[in-house]
């Protein structure tokens, strides 16, 4: 069974929307609750020198960039523990304390159990009145990001000027909820990597989307080409990809980038030709 | 450290209400949401012969579980699954629904990772008009309990009679709410064992707790001795606890029994006698 396959178990069994959002969506009185779960554990998810803390941040990070993606404001979070080490507990909580606070979400709860390898799941929840979800793109929307893509990845092959976003990465609330209330059609977190996250808008939808190569923004202090390869294919940066129609811009978001069209061919394409996926796969969310 | 060291750390850093109670509580118009997550992991919580359905059904019951300790309604449902064969997935994730559809939830989503340890991390959200929480017991209530307590245990000590109180328990999902309908004032869920449970409602409150071996139910088929010895210790039953006054009672519970009554002295009592803690203790919830 390879990724695609498992994917295709998870639709048939739990449904297409428990695969297409970065949340679940319930509504509740006038408002939407949007839900969302990310396991993250040692030997693939913390890079090398990565602090407890840190660690912990991070885990309460994934989980605000999807509530983020959704355009919602977190309300709680909760954090399943598995702990290889109990003197890892404290600076854990605490990374994944300072991450909730500095979003305005309460760390309400969690649960603690011991295990081989350090394993941590977050799960949050938020409210908004205008769920922004991966369907939704329009032929004539422009595409937008916000954040350079591929930071922490360049963090990963040995910048280390950009460390920070590889270890404490910022999930985009504010710029989630600004989105969403000024109309974008369509919206999802980039923690995949670029090109990854236009092929899972693309499954999500029935148009296509075509970016340009001098739209989008590189990592500074890098080779354009190597700055470009980042970009499309680095993992790890918190960034959202947007759809929207053109008139909804410009925005009060200083980070933000339009690097292309949603098309009516449905195909991924890089300056008018044809790309294929790249980057990890290895979420279901 | 041990397990009463680890859990001092989540008081300190994430607060006593993150320690006291089966769920978190948030007031969300004129309801109150409730949101819990649990862990469980093949090398503890998985008893020999456990089908991987049963796996899955377990995984949500537990938090099923938790949101039925409060007396509400459970809503939505995520699994996060560390997966360390493929061809688990199916058959866990079909489990998780039957068990989310048993109970009325909706299985919302999820996370997927492999994982060299199977790993399960079911979070869940529930609504209610009146939240029970551990804290609330006040002198002169009586003590009952929903479901016979023991059953899970007997099943691991051999006997196969009562399998399925240990392989697909049953969330009190219907009994909850209707004790807290009837004005319950304290409630929690006795997955970690009798004993153990009236130690942290005891942690929740100020009084103390006095049962009688008299009116312990035990499991039938057991002499009596070692049926009272499973009761008190034996953990994985997803029976409730829960105090109220005695005049609420009788309620429409058919498994609902008076075990005891809550007194002035903040001890656990058994047939007058001061009891020390028994069963298991991993549990931050």
């Amino acid at each position: 069974l390879d990724e695609r396959a498992l994917k295709r178990v998870v639709m048939e069994v739990v449904g297409r929307d428990a695969v297409l959002d970065d949340c679940a969506v319930l509504p509740v009185g006038d408002r939407f609750l949007v839900a969302s779960t990310d396991m993250l554990h040692a030997g693939t998810d913390f890079p090398e020198g990565m602090t407890d803390w840190q660690v912990g941040w991070m885990s309460v990070a994934v989980t605000l960039s999807d509530i983020a993606a959704m355009g919602a404001d977190p309300a709680d979070i909760l954090l399943a523990v598995g702990l290889d080490d109990p003197s890892r507990l404290r600076p854990i909580l605490e990374g994944a304390k300072a991450c909730c606070e500095t979003y305005g979400a309460r760390f309400a709860g969690g649960d603690l159990d011991s295990h081989r390898e350090l394993t941590l799941v977050s799960s949050g929840i938020g409210f908004t009145q205008r769920p922004v979800r991966r369907a939704g793109s329009e032929v004539g929307d422009v595409i937008g990001i916000v954040g350079v893509p591929g930071r922490a990845q360049a963090a990963l092959e040995g910048h280390t000027h950009y460390l920070q976003y590889l270890l404490t990465p910022c999930p985009r609330v504010e710029e989630g909820r600004v989105l969403a209330a000024a109309g974008a059609s369509s919206m999802m977190d980039v923690s995949d990597g670029l090109v990854s996250s236009l092929f899972d808008m693309k499954e999500a939808n029935s148009c296509g989307y075509e970016v340009f190569s001098a739209q989008i923004p590189t990592v500074q202090g890098i080779p354009p080409d190597a700055g470009l390869d980042l970009a499309l294919r680095g993992g790890g940066d918190f960034g959202l990809l947007f759809t929207c129609r053109p008139e909804v811009l410009p925005l009060p978001i200083p980070d933000l980038y339009v690097i292309g069209r949603v098309i009516g061919e449905p195909v991924v394409k890089l300056d008018g030709r044809p790309v294929k996926i790249l980057g990890y796969q290895h979420h279901w969310d």
